[in-house]
Formats: C-alpha cells, structure tokens, sequence
C-alpha cells in the first residue's frame, strides 16, 4: 500500500477542494484517545491546522494492533497510516480509517497538559508546553500572522524596514528606567567603552531613515525595567515605529488608522478558526468590536475638548478614581476609556496635547503650549497608538533639549540641519495589539517566554 | 495649474504602463544641481525609487526664481512643481519641466555627504547619514526586501514565527561569551532576581513550539560579546533560526537549500536596479555568482570526507595557513573556502561533524563520534548556514548536558519526555546573507548601525 505522507493543512486543504485522497501517512500528536473495546477515536493535530483531526480504529481493521493502540496516551508523538474516510454529513468533513500507528515519542507520567482544563496562571509556569494548549495554540498562531500582517502593509506600501540598534547609547525618551548591557569584570561597560543600555524606542535611529527613503518603520524588541505588575506592563516587548517624510499630523493618523484596519482584516481572513475560537472561548463581544472599528471612521478631538468632556462628565455625576479633571493633566486609562467607550463609542485620536506630558521630539503648536501629537483611544482597551509630527525646527528642537538637559544626541540634531523636512511617526506595541485583536486580557498570556519583573525561568 | 502629488516610485510605474500624467507636485531631496546660466538640471530622489529623477529649470520657464533655484544645495529637501515631459531617446523615460520649487529644508555647511566619492570607513562615522549616499541607499533597499523574503519563504510554507526572548537566563551554545543584563544598585540582577544576558540565539526557545507547530521559526537579534575585530562578526546581529519537527538531517537541508535560493531569487527579482548597483559597483563577479547557486544542486560531502580532500591538497602542494589536517580538528574558513571553491566550485554541504567541535543538542551518529550537524559552505563567503537534527533521545541528550555541565534546562529537557520525535534546524546570520547577497565584505556596512567593539556613537 502507497501512504502518502500529508502535513494536516494541506489535506484539508485537498479535500476542501474536493480532490481525491485515498491513504494517508500522518505525524503528529495526540490530543485525546478514548476506546469501547471494538472502537477508539483519537483526536489527532499536527500543529499545521487549527481543526483536529479524527482517527477511527477499530479492531476489526487494526487486529492484534488494537491495545497498542488504546493504550497511546495524550501528548504522544504518532505516526498513522490509514485511509481517508469521508464523511460529508459530520462536523468534521472527513476521518482517517486507520491501518497502523506508531509510537514516536512517548509522554512520561508527569506530563503537565492533560486533557482537563488548566487555569491560565498555570500555564504561564509551562511556557514551553503550553503552545500546545488550545488558547495558546491559537494565539501564537494569530501573532505570527499579525506580524506577518505588519510586514506585508509596510512593505506593499513600499516603506523600508530598518533593524535599529537593541544595544544603544540612548535612552529615547529621556526617562523610562532601562537595562543596562554589560559584561563581566572590573568595568562592566568595558566592551562598548561607555554606558550603554537596552533601547527602550527605535524612534530616533529610525528617523534619519525616513530622510533618506520617505517611508520607513522598525519592528523589533523594546525594554522597559519598570517594576509595574500589570496585565499590560512587561519588560520586553516588541514595537512597531513607522516614519514618514513630508507628512503632518493628518498624513500620521491616516496611516495609522489604515494599519490598524489592515491588520484586523488580514486576521479575521487568515485565521477565521482561531478568530472564532477567541470569540467564542475568551471574549463573546470580540468580532463585533473588530467589526465596529473596521467600519468605523476614527474620530479626532484634541486633549482640550477632551478636558471639558470629562469635567461635564463629573458634573453630570461620573466617578472617575481620579476625579480631578485639569487640563495639563495626563489622563489615566479610566478616562481614555471613558472617552472612547462611552463618549464617542468608536476609535478615538486625542489630539494637540500639553508639551509637558510629552516627549521631547513632538512638534510645538502655534499656541506654543501643546504639541502635535496623536493617542489612539479603542474601546475596551484605551491607548493602543501612540503618534506624533516630530519637530523638524533645529532651533526649536535644540532649545528643547536643552530645557530637558539632554546630551549626546549632535547626531538626532543633524537631521535638522541637513535637508530635514517635516515629518510623523507613530509607535504601536505589538503585544498590546495582540491583545485588541484576540480578547486576551494578560500580555503574560501572548508573549511566548513572557519577560516580567520577578519571573525568568527559560 | 493642477499638481498632482506623486512619490518617485508611482511616477515611474505610472510612465513605465504608458499612463498619462501632466503637472505633478514632488518632494524629496537634491542628488546635484548644476547650471550653465540660462538651464540648471537637479538631480533629484524622494527615496522610494532607486533612479532619479531630472528636473530641468531655465531662465524662459522660471523666470525671476532661476536664482534661487541654482542655488539649491546638495542633500535640500524641496518641494517641486512642474510638467512631466517623455523623453523615450534617453536614459531616463521622462524628466520635469521646473515650474517653481520650493525648499523646505536647507542643508548648513558642514554637511558631510558631498559630491565626491567618500570611503565607507568614513561613511561609517556618519551612520546617520550615509543611507544617502547611493551604494548604502542601495543596500538598506535590499536588507528591508531580504527580511521580507525570509518572511514570507516561512509563512506561505506555513511556518509559525516566534518571538524568543532577547533577555534570558540560558546561554545556549554553552560557550559563547555573554552581554549581562542588569540594572542600577547594589544588586545589578535584582531585577529578574538571577543572572540574565542576550541571547546567543533562539534555538532552544523555539524547539518546543515546534512539538507544537511542525514548522516554526525565529527571526530577531542575537549577541556575542565577543571582542573579536574582523569583517565578519558584530556584537549584535539578525538570526533566522527555523526548526521542523519529523524532519532529519536531509529534510533540513532540504530547507536550507530551498530558503537560500528563494532569498537570492526575492531579491533579484524585487531589486533589479539595486542588485544591478552591486554587480557594478562592488563586485563585478555577483550576479553570476548569484545565478550559480540558483543553478546549482548543493552538494552533500562528509567532514570525514573532507578532511581527506584537505589532506590530498596539502600532500599536493596546496600551503593553507594551518596545514596541520587532522581528523577532529575545527576547520577554518581558509579550509571551507578552498573545499567550496577550489575542490566543488558550488555550495557545499558538510555533514557529520566529530561530536567534539559541535554542540550538545545536536544528534549522536550511529557511529558514536560525529553528529548529524550540516555547515552550508559558499563560494567567496564559507559558511553562511549551520544546521544539525537534534538529540531527540533523553537519555543521551541528559547524559552529553551532564558531561558538559550543564545545567538549568530541565525546560529543555522536558521536550524528550513529553512526545518528542525526531526534529532539526538551522540558522543563518541575516547579516552575513545580506552581505553575501550583495557582495559587500564588511559587516559594518550592511547593519544601519552597526555594533562592534569599541564603536557606539548612537
């Protein structure tokens, strides 16, 4: 007998398009194995397709085989022969009818993933084992595609994609606590013969990029070494930080809102089965929320109308934790959320914000109190995006700086005096989108060795 | 008049289809400007398109501006209005009839990046500039378009990307001298409460998502503190570390063979103009190089083997600088240079190392003395790829962590006993590719900022 050896995707895939398939040789692993006696199911993956695959034996057809068989336990590597059985009228549009299967990989008794359900916090202690896990299956899955989702709108739009520096001798923006890099010795800062430290932004690197090919952007790792134990805080995380040249404010929040629908659409069309999972399983109210943004223009206000929205709010009897409303202010996620979700209930940019509660590089105003910078607010989740029209003024930028005491940036100035232009960017954290787009509620929950104050097994 | 604003690419793709476009509006920035009294021609680039555009000014069209736009200098950024003229009998399919142009930002007197050829170590100093300048222009083009050819290689195979960790408390290869991540105080790894560094790579981090997916890979930055100051290493560069599982030694080159060619071919098909540069200006033997590998069936030779070849050539006369070939010994890159070039004249794998020069993880032979490890040697380069199936046996992967001392990866270990099988892998130095594919020979000038000793401006 020819078995045809099949990866799990590419028989559905076959069989999706109705093309004939008769034996099969499979690899994989085994989610579940139950038994009567003269008939077992396995419910078999491979890891290549979110469905499952079904396969029958029966002692008729395995013979002596059976109770080798009955006896493969969850978790267990196999290799099936068999053929494919269609079955048109079930949930699942065909089974394999075995014929053999053998052992590959054996599990040990201690295997920590059994077939009940396990609590998230449990399996954040397995990071190595539960890719196996059906959330997380699911999850790492949706970020590979995310990411590829990132690249393909960047690079279809022709912007260049530009490996900034994780060793640096910046911190960009001159106040996050940041790792430092050193090596064992006397000086530890002896390899770089400086103080260098983890980046915590590739905005600046990225910028004098954008000087020189219009459209550019950065993904790559990022740090913070803040202590803050949240859902949403952790110590490494991937950012993604376009640049784009002779654009404004306006031209910064088209792009943005242009990528994030991108990567929701091209979600929801390339893991529809893993969407549905987390719709179903983690968050009842998650494709109507990516639906709304899909079909939603995002709407502009600046901080300062936000200011009197939420003081009428507080007035007409809204409590806040913070209940202090000021302008100058920086708002809390309470209030972003209270603007997005119950205000405006869409995607919100806040715009034009205090130059005090922003960083260093953002475009001054005409009313030379607030900067050109842009926070897009979603529902359910407050900031996601955080964008801005970058000083482009030598004499401005300089005297910023120098107001905030900042040192060793010569070469960030240099792109003011040479052929500079006015020019945005934006910063998306790549983790917390993950978040928005499948309902999860723990960046601890999406990253795959999650890096987090206190906890570093791997 | 109506301008209608375009970047160079569209323009050029829009006269390339023999579309119809009149009065356009560009900005970007000026290559030279140079005028004979009564016409000037900028050449000017927006970068997004490798070739220029023309801008031709004279006094009959400009009238009273003619003398502020001669005065335009090298690395402005202007804005240009002005009517696209075909010209099908020159170089360039069309140049611009100036009607005004604008600068929108002025260049001071110090500008570094002047007409005249300047060398790439004094290119170097000015990191943040040099992308400017046509072959760094060039080749950041090609880096952004390699980095996608990775991607989508992996993801259209239905490849899962994952993100390792960068900070981690393993050192995989066992050996390589580390970059420590700390923080201020008495206490510099109070942080994660336990020493942690760089990663070194992402191999053992993915393995276990590929007990979960079958086809995964890594694509991020690794570092070796490594004081070692050659043309070839950086302190911190890209690796693409995929791994497969069911998969031996002959289905990862396979991959290797299949990842490297559909690279060289994304780039040559995506980069003509670029790739064309290269061929030019820095190594006239690339392109056919390039097509070689594309045209070649890599072949497969034994360490054992090839020691044997290298001993012939010494007995023949052949002086390497170590001519002392001995079984067992680490071969140099003058050894892998002359079996790729001189012996095959094609890429060479060489497979089944002794167990002694290769890593822990990587699977015992029958013969008890080499390991199923492949090096992909290349004409020009030497090695540019290093795989190996991996020890899926627990009792011999313990047994090798224990003679190694190893200790700490019982995370690692875990995936023997909990449904392993056979698996394999390999990695390539991003860097090194890109250097390979473009013929540049230093690694300081492919790396937008590079990290070596001793040299961190940015």
């Amino acid at each position: 007998m020819d078995y045809l050896k099949f990866d799990n995707d590419k028989l559905y895939e076959k069989i999706q398009h109705n093309e004939k398939v008769d034996y099969v040789l499979l690899n994989g692993w085994v989610r579940t194995n139950r038994d009567n006696g003269s008939i077992g199911f396995i419910e078999f993956n491979d890891g290549t397709y979110f469905n499952n695959i079904q396969l029958v034996y029966t002692l008729e057809n395995v013979k002596e085989n059976y109770s080798k068989i009955k006896a493969i336990k969850t978790g267990e590597a196999i290799s099936c022969k068999g053929k494919v059985i269609l079955t048109p009228n079930n949930r699942q549009p065909f089974e394999i009818q075995v014929d053999d299967i053998d052992v590959l990989g054996t599990v040990s008794d201690d295997y920590p993933l059994q077939k009940k359900r396990h609590s998230f916090e449990f399996l954040r202690e397995i990071a190595h084992i539960r890719p196996r896990a059906n959330t997380f299956y699911a999850l790492y899955k949706v970020r590979s595609v995310l990411a590829m989702a990132i690249h393909e709108f960047f690079q279809t739009n022709n912007f260049v994609y530009v490996h900034t520096p994780i060793i640096t001798s910046n911190d960009c923006e001159g106040a996050g606590q940041v790792f430092d890099v050193t090596t064992k010795g006397k000086d530890p800062f002896s390899f770089f013969k400086q103080h260098v430290n983890l980046t915590v932004s590739g905005q600046l690197h990225v910028e004098p990029f954008a000087l020189a090919y219009k459209k550019v952007y950065t993904f790559g790792p990022t740090f913070r070494a803040e202590n803050s134990n949240t859902p949403r805080h952790a110590a490494e995380f991937w950012m993604i930080e376009p640049e784009i040249a002779f654009a404004d404010l306006n031209d910064d929040m088209k792009l943005i809102q242009d990528c994030v629908k991108y990567c929701i659409k091209y979600v929801l069309d390339k893991c529809p089965n893993e969407m549905n999972f987390f719709n179903t399983m983690i968050d009842k109210t998650l494709m109507d929320r990516l639906n709304h943004v899909l079909n939603s223009d995002f709407k502009v206000v600046t901080y300062t109308h936000a200011i009197d929205l939420l003081s009428d709010a507080v007035k007409n009897g809204h409590k806040f934790e913070n209940n202090n409303i000021v302008w100058g202010m920086d708002l809390q996620s309470e209030h972003e959320r209270y603007i997005t979700e119950h205000i405006f209930n869409c995607p919100v940019f806040l715009i034009d914000y205090p130059k005090e509660i922003k960083a260093f590089y953002m475009r001054l105003n005409d009313d030379n109190k607030t900067v050109a910078a842009c926070d897009l607010l979603v529902p359910s989740v407050g900031e996601l995006v955080g964008g801005s029209q970058r000083e482009e003024r030598y004499d401005l930028l300089k005297k910023r700086m120098e107001e905030l005491n900042m040192n060793g940036l010569d070469w960030y100035l240099d792109t003011r005096k040479y052929g500079g232009c006015k020019h945005a960017g934006f910063g998306i954290g790549f983790d917390r989108l993950l978040m928005y787009i499948t309902g999860m509620s723990n960046i601890r929950d999406v990253q795959p060795y999650p890096r987090t104050a206190n906890s570093i097994k791997y």
